[in-house]
Protein backbone atom coordinates (compact mmCIF):
# COMPACT_ATOMS: atom_id res chain seq x y z
CA UNK A 1 0.00 0.00 0.00
CA UNK A 2 1.12 3.59 -1.04
CA UNK A 3 -0.56 5.28 2.19
CA UNK A 4 0.04 8.89 2.30
CA UNK A 5 2.01 9.78 5.46
CA UNK A 6 -0.35 11.10 8.29
CA UNK A 7 0.05 15.23 8.05
CA UNK A 8 1.64 16.36 11.67
CA UNK A 9 -0.35 19.16 14.12
CA UNK A 10 1.64 21.86 12.45
CA UNK A 11 0.33 21.31 8.66
CA UNK A 12 -3.67 20.57 10.08
CA UNK A 13 -3.58 24.20 12.08
CA UNK A 14 -0.82 26.52 10.33
CA UNK A 15 -0.93 24.97 6.71
CA UNK A 16 -2.47 26.23 3.65
CA UNK A 17 -3.84 22.90 2.36
CA UNK A 18 -7.02 21.62 2.47
CA UNK A 19 -6.69 18.14 4.86
CA UNK A 20 -10.11 17.44 6.18
CA UNK A 21 -10.44 15.10 9.37
CA UNK A 22 -13.62 12.80 8.77
CA UNK A 23 -14.97 11.17 12.01
CA UNK A 24 -15.08 7.60 12.86
CA UNK A 25 -18.45 7.36 10.56
CA UNK A 26 -16.60 9.49 8.37
CA UNK A 27 -18.38 12.35 8.61
CA UNK A 28 -17.81 16.12 9.05
CA UNK A 29 -19.87 18.41 10.83
CA UNK A 30 -20.78 21.83 8.44
CA UNK A 31 -22.27 25.35 9.73
CA UNK A 32 -24.19 27.11 7.29
CA UNK A 33 -24.33 30.84 7.20
CA UNK A 34 -26.72 33.29 5.34
CA UNK A 35 -23.23 35.00 3.28
CA UNK A 36 -25.19 38.28 3.16
CA UNK A 37 -26.35 38.71 6.51
CA UNK A 38 -23.90 36.28 8.35
CA UNK A 39 -26.69 34.50 10.78
CA UNK A 40 -26.39 30.83 11.45
CA UNK A 41 -28.57 28.86 9.20
CA UNK A 42 -28.35 25.53 10.09
CA UNK A 43 -25.93 22.97 10.94
CA UNK A 44 -25.43 19.60 8.45
CA UNK A 45 -23.30 16.99 7.47
CA UNK A 46 -20.65 15.85 5.22
CA UNK A 47 -18.59 12.80 4.23
CA UNK A 48 -16.18 13.12 1.56
CA UNK A 49 -18.06 13.02 -1.14
CA UNK A 50 -20.22 15.59 -0.38
CA UNK A 51 -17.59 17.89 0.48
CA UNK A 52 -16.27 17.29 -2.99
CA UNK A 53 -19.53 17.96 -4.44
CA UNK A 54 -20.05 21.33 -2.79
CA UNK A 55 -16.52 22.40 -4.25
CA UNK A 56 -17.13 21.39 -7.65
CA UNK A 57 -20.71 22.28 -7.74
CA UNK A 58 -20.82 25.29 -6.08
CA UNK A 59 -23.68 24.24 -4.26
CA UNK A 60 -24.45 22.87 -0.76
CA UNK A 61 -24.06 19.47 -0.70
CA UNK A 62 -24.36 17.35 2.81
CA UNK A 63 -24.85 13.93 4.04
CA UNK A 64 -28.25 12.99 5.31
CA UNK A 65 -27.56 10.82 8.48
CA UNK A 66 -31.58 9.79 8.71
CA UNK A 67 -31.90 9.18 4.97
CA UNK A 68 -28.11 8.01 4.42
CA UNK A 69 -27.71 9.52 1.13
CA UNK A 70 -25.77 12.12 -0.15
CA UNK A 71 -28.37 15.29 -0.40
CA UNK A 72 -28.10 18.97 -2.28
CA UNK A 73 -29.45 21.01 -0.46
CA UNK A 74 -32.92 22.76 -2.35
CA UNK A 75 -33.16 19.23 -4.57
CA UNK A 76 -37.00 19.20 -3.11
CA UNK A 77 -37.58 22.46 -2.20
CA UNK A 78 -35.80 24.69 -4.73
CA UNK A 79 -33.99 26.97 -1.90
CA UNK A 80 -30.35 25.88 -3.27
CA UNK A 81 -27.81 27.35 -1.37
CA UNK A 82 -25.00 29.05 -3.89
CA UNK A 83 -21.64 28.91 -1.82
CA UNK A 84 -19.57 31.52 -1.57
CA UNK A 85 -17.06 30.92 0.49
CA UNK A 86 -15.78 27.50 2.47
CA UNK A 87 -13.99 27.97 5.69
CA UNK A 88 -12.26 25.06 7.87
CA UNK A 89 -11.34 25.38 11.26
CA UNK A 90 -7.85 24.88 13.40
CA UNK A 91 -8.16 20.83 13.28
CA UNK A 92 -9.90 20.66 10.08
CA UNK A 93 -12.91 18.64 11.47
CA UNK A 94 -15.32 21.26 10.82
CA UNK A 95 -16.79 22.72 7.67
CA UNK A 96 -17.87 26.56 7.60
CA UNK A 97 -20.18 27.69 4.56
CA UNK A 98 -21.15 31.00 3.57
CA UNK A 99 -24.04 30.58 1.35
CA UNK A 100 -26.72 32.85 -0.25
CA UNK A 101 -30.11 30.80 -0.31
CA UNK A 102 -32.75 30.94 -3.43
CA UNK A 103 -36.41 31.70 -3.16
CA UNK A 104 -37.52 33.17 0.19
CA UNK A 105 -33.54 32.43 1.67
CA UNK A 106 -34.98 30.03 4.13
CA UNK A 107 -32.79 26.71 5.21
CA UNK A 108 -34.94 25.30 7.99
CA UNK A 109 -37.20 22.19 6.59
CA UNK A 110 -39.92 23.49 9.41
CA UNK A 111 -40.06 27.13 7.60
CA UNK A 112 -38.54 28.71 9.15
CA UNK A 113 -35.10 31.19 7.42
CA UNK A 114 -33.22 29.36 10.51
CA UNK A 115 -32.82 26.14 11.99
CA UNK A 116 -31.78 28.12 14.78
CA UNK A 117 -35.77 29.74 16.15
CA UNK A 118 -35.62 29.15 19.89
CA UNK A 119 -33.62 29.81 22.37
CA UNK A 120 -33.61 29.27 26.35
CA UNK A 121 -35.97 31.75 28.00
CA UNK A 122 -33.88 33.72 30.78
CA UNK A 123 -33.74 32.25 34.39
CA UNK A 124 -35.42 29.18 32.85
CA UNK A 125 -33.47 25.48 32.28
CA UNK A 126 -35.97 24.12 30.07
CA UNK A 127 -38.78 26.73 28.66
CA UNK A 128 -38.01 27.88 24.88
CA UNK A 129 -39.27 30.93 23.19
CA UNK A 130 -39.39 31.42 19.56
CA UNK A 131 -36.85 34.42 18.20
CA UNK A 132 -38.87 33.91 14.76
CA UNK A 133 -42.19 35.25 14.88
CA UNK A 134 -43.16 33.64 11.50
CA UNK A 135 -42.41 30.89 8.85
CA UNK A 136 -40.89 31.86 5.66
CA UNK A 137 -42.87 28.99 3.81
CA UNK A 138 -45.24 25.96 4.41
CA UNK A 139 -43.08 22.95 4.64
CA UNK A 140 -46.96 21.43 3.50
CA UNK A 141 -46.87 23.49 0.40
CA UNK A 142 -43.18 23.19 -0.44
CA UNK A 143 -42.27 19.38 0.19
CA UNK A 144 -44.83 17.19 -1.57
CA UNK A 145 -44.48 14.26 0.85
CA UNK A 146 -44.94 16.11 3.60
CA UNK B 1 -38.70 1.46 35.31
CA UNK B 2 -40.56 4.82 34.60
CA UNK B 3 -39.18 5.81 31.64
CA UNK B 4 -40.68 9.13 29.89
CA UNK B 5 -42.44 9.07 26.54
CA UNK B 6 -40.52 9.81 23.76
CA UNK B 7 -41.78 13.17 22.68
CA UNK B 8 -43.36 13.90 19.06
CA UNK B 9 -41.80 15.00 16.18
CA UNK B 10 -44.39 18.59 16.66
CA UNK B 11 -43.11 18.82 20.22
CA UNK B 12 -39.57 18.54 19.39
CA UNK B 13 -39.35 20.88 16.09
CA UNK B 14 -42.79 23.41 17.52
CA UNK B 15 -42.85 22.99 21.13
CA UNK B 16 -41.21 25.65 23.63
CA UNK B 17 -39.18 22.84 25.80
CA UNK B 18 -35.77 21.55 25.85
CA UNK B 19 -35.95 18.33 24.75
CA UNK B 20 -32.13 17.88 24.19
CA UNK B 21 -31.28 14.70 21.20
CA UNK B 22 -28.16 13.94 22.17
CA UNK B 23 -26.21 11.39 19.61
CA UNK B 24 -25.32 7.71 19.83
CA UNK B 25 -22.39 9.03 21.55
CA UNK B 26 -24.23 10.93 24.12
CA UNK B 27 -23.08 14.25 22.38
CA UNK B 28 -24.35 17.52 21.00
CA UNK B 29 -22.67 19.92 18.09
CA UNK B 30 -22.42 23.50 19.92
CA UNK B 31 -21.65 26.19 17.51
CA UNK B 32 -20.34 29.35 19.29
CA UNK B 33 -20.60 32.82 18.81
CA UNK B 34 -19.36 36.05 19.67
CA UNK B 35 -22.68 37.93 20.81
CA UNK B 36 -21.45 41.44 20.09
CA UNK B 37 -20.33 40.89 16.46
CA UNK B 38 -22.58 37.36 15.47
CA UNK B 39 -18.81 35.72 14.27
CA UNK B 40 -18.81 31.74 14.31
CA UNK B 41 -15.93 31.31 16.82
CA UNK B 42 -15.71 27.63 16.82
CA UNK B 43 -17.76 24.15 17.20
CA UNK B 44 -17.70 22.37 20.09
CA UNK B 45 -19.23 19.37 21.73
CA UNK B 46 -21.77 18.83 24.68
CA UNK B 47 -23.15 15.87 26.56
CA UNK B 48 -25.62 16.54 28.93
CA UNK B 49 -23.23 17.39 32.15
CA UNK B 50 -22.04 20.31 30.04
CA UNK B 51 -25.17 21.45 28.80
CA UNK B 52 -26.82 21.50 32.15
CA UNK B 53 -23.16 22.95 33.81
CA UNK B 54 -23.29 25.67 31.14
CA UNK B 55 -27.22 26.55 31.90
CA UNK B 56 -26.85 26.63 35.47
CA UNK B 57 -22.92 28.40 35.35
CA UNK B 58 -23.30 30.97 32.24
CA UNK B 59 -19.91 29.28 31.66
CA UNK B 60 -19.99 28.02 27.92
CA UNK B 61 -18.86 24.37 29.22
CA UNK B 62 -17.84 21.38 26.48
CA UNK B 63 -17.32 17.67 26.58
CA UNK B 64 -13.67 17.24 25.23
CA UNK B 65 -13.89 14.21 23.07
CA UNK B 66 -9.98 13.74 22.85
CA UNK B 67 -9.22 14.51 26.89
CA UNK B 68 -12.67 12.20 27.09
CA UNK B 69 -13.81 15.20 30.32
CA UNK B 70 -16.20 18.10 31.02
CA UNK B 71 -14.10 21.40 30.15
CA UNK B 72 -14.79 25.27 31.05
CA UNK B 73 -13.81 26.75 28.06
CA UNK B 74 -11.12 29.15 29.29
CA UNK B 75 -10.60 27.03 32.55
CA UNK B 76 -6.73 27.23 31.66
CA UNK B 77 -6.29 30.64 29.29
CA UNK B 78 -8.57 32.69 31.10
CA UNK B 79 -10.57 33.24 28.32
CA UNK B 80 -13.83 32.22 29.86
CA UNK B 81 -17.36 32.64 27.40
CA UNK B 82 -20.31 33.96 29.30
CA UNK B 83 -23.53 32.81 27.93
CA UNK B 84 -25.96 35.48 26.65
CA UNK B 85 -28.20 33.15 25.31
CA UNK B 86 -28.53 29.66 24.31
CA UNK B 87 -30.16 28.00 20.65
CA UNK B 88 -31.47 25.08 20.11
CA UNK B 89 -32.07 23.70 15.87
CA UNK B 90 -35.32 22.36 14.95
CA UNK B 91 -34.67 18.91 15.55
CA UNK B 92 -33.27 19.32 18.88
CA UNK B 93 -29.85 17.99 18.19
CA UNK B 94 -27.80 21.02 18.15
CA UNK B 95 -26.63 23.87 20.47
CA UNK B 96 -25.86 27.33 19.51
CA UNK B 97 -24.57 30.00 21.97
CA UNK B 98 -23.93 33.17 21.79
CA UNK B 99 -21.28 34.70 24.29
CA UNK B 100 -18.98 37.32 25.57
CA UNK B 101 -15.36 36.16 25.47
CA UNK B 102 -13.17 37.37 27.99
CA UNK B 103 -9.63 38.98 27.56
CA UNK B 104 -8.80 39.60 23.90
CA UNK B 105 -11.77 37.85 22.88
CA UNK B 106 -9.53 35.02 21.85
CA UNK B 107 -11.63 31.45 21.25
CA UNK B 108 -9.01 29.27 19.12
CA UNK B 109 -6.47 27.62 21.25
CA UNK B 110 -3.99 28.51 18.15
CA UNK B 111 -4.27 32.01 18.86
CA UNK B 112 -6.23 33.37 16.84
CA UNK B 113 -10.20 35.21 17.51
CA UNK B 114 -12.25 32.43 15.58
CA UNK B 115 -10.99 28.62 14.61
CA UNK B 116 -12.66 29.91 11.48
CA UNK B 117 -9.25 31.30 10.31
CA UNK B 118 -8.87 29.82 6.94
CA UNK B 119 -10.79 29.19 3.55
CA UNK B 120 -10.66 27.68 0.39
CA UNK B 121 -8.60 29.87 -2.42
CA UNK B 122 -11.16 30.80 -5.20
CA UNK B 123 -10.86 28.07 -8.22
CA UNK B 124 -9.15 25.70 -5.78
CA UNK B 125 -10.06 22.38 -4.35
CA UNK B 126 -7.34 22.58 -1.70
CA UNK B 127 -5.54 25.72 -1.23
CA UNK B 128 -6.47 27.53 2.00
CA UNK B 129 -5.83 31.11 2.52
CA UNK B 130 -5.77 32.89 5.84
CA UNK B 131 -8.32 35.32 6.61
CA UNK B 132 -6.81 36.25 10.04
CA UNK B 133 -3.81 37.77 9.55
CA UNK B 134 -2.71 37.54 13.32
CA UNK B 135 -2.70 35.98 16.60
CA UNK B 136 -4.50 37.22 19.34
CA UNK B 137 -2.59 35.91 21.99
CA UNK B 138 0.64 33.46 21.59
CA UNK B 139 -0.44 29.83 22.63
CA UNK B 140 3.07 29.17 24.10
CA UNK B 141 2.37 31.71 26.90
CA UNK B 142 -1.35 31.58 27.65
CA UNK B 143 -1.02 26.96 27.58
CA UNK B 144 1.59 26.53 30.32
CA UNK B 145 1.73 22.91 28.99
CA UNK B 146 2.22 23.79 25.25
Amino acid sequence: MNEERKPTVFEIEEGNKLLPRFDLHEFLPCITLDADTGEVLMLGYMNREALEKTIKTGLATYYSRSRKKIWVKGEESGFFQHVKDIFIDDDQDTILLKVKVDGGGASCHVGYRSCFYRKLKKGSNEELEFTETHKVFDPKIVYKHA
